[in-house]
């Protein structure tokens, strides 16, 4: 490198702040139990990677003259998704995302290029994120009252599309709620459409979170393609677990080849939401299931299971009303005083918060969170005592 | 860890797998000078936090209950990029992005939002991206002429904005087209704008590469906030380096809040277009700027000038018609033999192609391109002349 070119050392200062940051992300992470990401990584092999700017533009599937990229390995983790989901790999398209946003996103607009007059309908209990998408997206849509589990309400859905019939319904379902890792149920979704008589339809799901469970699991909800999807969106760095969010996006490949064709103009397959794309992230998921392999998610998520229902059991027994729906991970109970919530980087909503017993979450963490909770409340009712 | 959450290690053939990879790119780098990527950054002091789960997930500027974060570092980086194009630092409100795309969606966006019967203009020479952007958002959009430089026509903007004075515009303006590195006319657009009345507009600036060249050089092209823009994207994967892709995108803060306000039903300020963000890319662009320094990338611009010209000359001397903007590093040249465009991974359009002299682009390798390049027309004359 030429001398005028090389950068300085980093300040004594600088250093420190860097140093103060990184014990702060340690402290912090021994209480990390509210969100749906994995601490458990180790990608330290990847890493000479960092040293090239790689980049993955473009079509995962068409040659691109950027040689810096590592689209094979990319196509691979995907026929993994496609064989986890049920859709042939001749059947499918996708592309590795920086996240679920970006995966509900590009369903949405496959739903909406399809049926320009569709209607979006989704539950009271879908992120927030995807009322921005829609926003974005410009499309017509319609919110659907939640069961108290957190899954859509059936009859409101079943109401309000036969309002709606001469409209094709884009259904946005989740599959894993964020608050309450509700399922949504796809076979009566199918069947109020069935009898409705509608034909013309569009199902999208949000498998942020469940979608790298339900493959693991004997008896899983209908959640897949086999349920009648048209696309999917689930997180990388949630149950696989990764330092940069990301994610995939599947779709019926016949769907894809309309819209991509319908853009033909601009000169290039361009059928991401997004032109420059992480190639490290590929590379990192590849290895998870090479090194984790499927096996071993499978015992993962047993394991997370065992510490959700120990989750339940403690929380129970000092009376916090915890419970988890089949299949999750999302433990939710009474919500407890502010300063749990911040220790232990709870999500909250109204009267519930939870703690996701992610493959990183002990036992022993859990003893420690049921004795924070058991204390507030008992100071808090102390305190009232004296009032 | 519990044993049986241990991953197992790679096995030698995938090890070769990845070794393989590793030395493709290692090859491929050496003759990488048609993509706008600086290949000189080094960021292995920041490589312990990709331990983490990591996430800058939400506004930047709001407290958030994901602790592992590292807002207070994305908040400098923006400050700078403030301080760079313009704009006071209670004036404006960015985050950092996966790259210019998602910067030049939100700018759009933002235009939309504020002007929902607005139309968008923009050249011909724009990025091919910004037409499936426009898609995405459902605006309505006109594309104008370029002139024979690359920068907008202005009197086809000019009339074709008369023709629909009841609308207002928002214009999409390239700092530094992809192709030509051509910068469009601001002061030419404010002008159309001022001499036809229309006081309700927008405009957004794709600065994905001469945003963080034009800051340091002397005699700039109008191109910043002080131009007139409402808001910017810049690239940060491109000059400054960074091994996945990213950039800030800034926009007026009245702006900003006018929209936040407006989703406050969502029940969070949560402006940014994807939700979990990287949480690194931001300490990149920190360290870049802690390390390099203003000063330092003003020199790495001088040099890269310096070896544009050099380009210009070693290829005008063989007759390649070579040439290149005012404050560009993009040399444009009469489209090579395809064996030259893809060793030297050269972007093309047409009968032009480029090659951009980042700062990782030596002489030594301007030499070889134009050996090349001389070698392949040699050749082609010699078959021409025996047929």
């Amino acid at each position: 490198m030429d001398d005028i070119l090389r950068p300085s050392p980093l300040s004594a200062a600088d250093k420190k702040r860097l140093d103060d940051l990184y014990a702060m992300i340690e402290r912090e992470a021994a209480t990390f139990i509210g969100y749906p990401c994995s601490a458990i990584f180790d990608y330290r092999a990847l890493y000479p990677f960092l040293s090239h700017p790689i980049n993955n533009v473009g079509d995962p599937f068409v040659p691109s003259n950027f040689h810096l990229n590592t689209h094979v390995f990319e196509r691979e983790v995907l026929e993994i998704f496609g064989e986890l989901t049920h859709i042939p790999a001749d059947a499918f398209w996708g592309y590795i995302t920086n996240g679920g946003t970006e995966g509900n996103m590009y369903g949405i607009f496959l739903g909406r290029e399809l049926f320009p007059d569709g209607v979006v309908y989704y539950s009271e209990d879908t992120h927030y994120s995807v009322s921005k998408i829609l926003r974005c997206l410009h499309v017509r849509n319609i919110m659907i009252k939640s069961q108290p589990d957190g899954r859509i309400d059936l009859e409101d859905l079943r109401e309000t599309i036969r309002i709606h019939r001469d409209l094709p319904p884009i259904i946005f379902a989740n599959v894993g709620t964020t608050m309450r890792g509700a399922v949504d149920d796809l076979v009566g979704i199918r069947q109020i459409l069935d009898d409705l008589a509608v034909h013309r339809s569009y199902i999208h799901a949000d498998a942020a979170l469940s979608g790298m469970i339900l493959p693991f699991v004997d008896d899983p909800q209908p959640w897949d393609f086999r349920a009648g999807l048209d696309s999917i969106s689930i997180s990388g760095h949630k149950m696989i677990g990764s330092p940069m969010p990301c994610g995939v996006c599947l779709a019926k490949k016949v769907y894809v080849d309309r819209i991509a064709r319908s853009i033909e103009y601009v000169g290039t397959l361009d059928t991401t939401i997004l032109g420059s794309r992480s190639a490290i992230t590929p590379l990192f998921l590849w290895y998870a299931f090479r090194t984790v392999g499927l096996e071993g998610f499978r015992r993962r998520i047993k394991y997370c299971f065992e510490v959700a229902d120990y989750a339940v059991a403690e929380l129970g027994r000092i009376g916090r009303n915890a419970w988890r729906h089949a299949n999750s991970v999302t433990v939710v109970f009474d919500r407890p005083a502010p300063e749990v919530i911040s220790k232990w980087q709870l999500a909250v909503q109204n009267a519930i918060a939870h703690v996701i017993t992610m493959p990183h979450v002990t036992r022993e963490r859990i003893d420690c969170l049921v004795a924070d909770v058991a204390r507030a409340s008992s100071v808090a009712l102390g305190a009232k005592g004296n009032a």
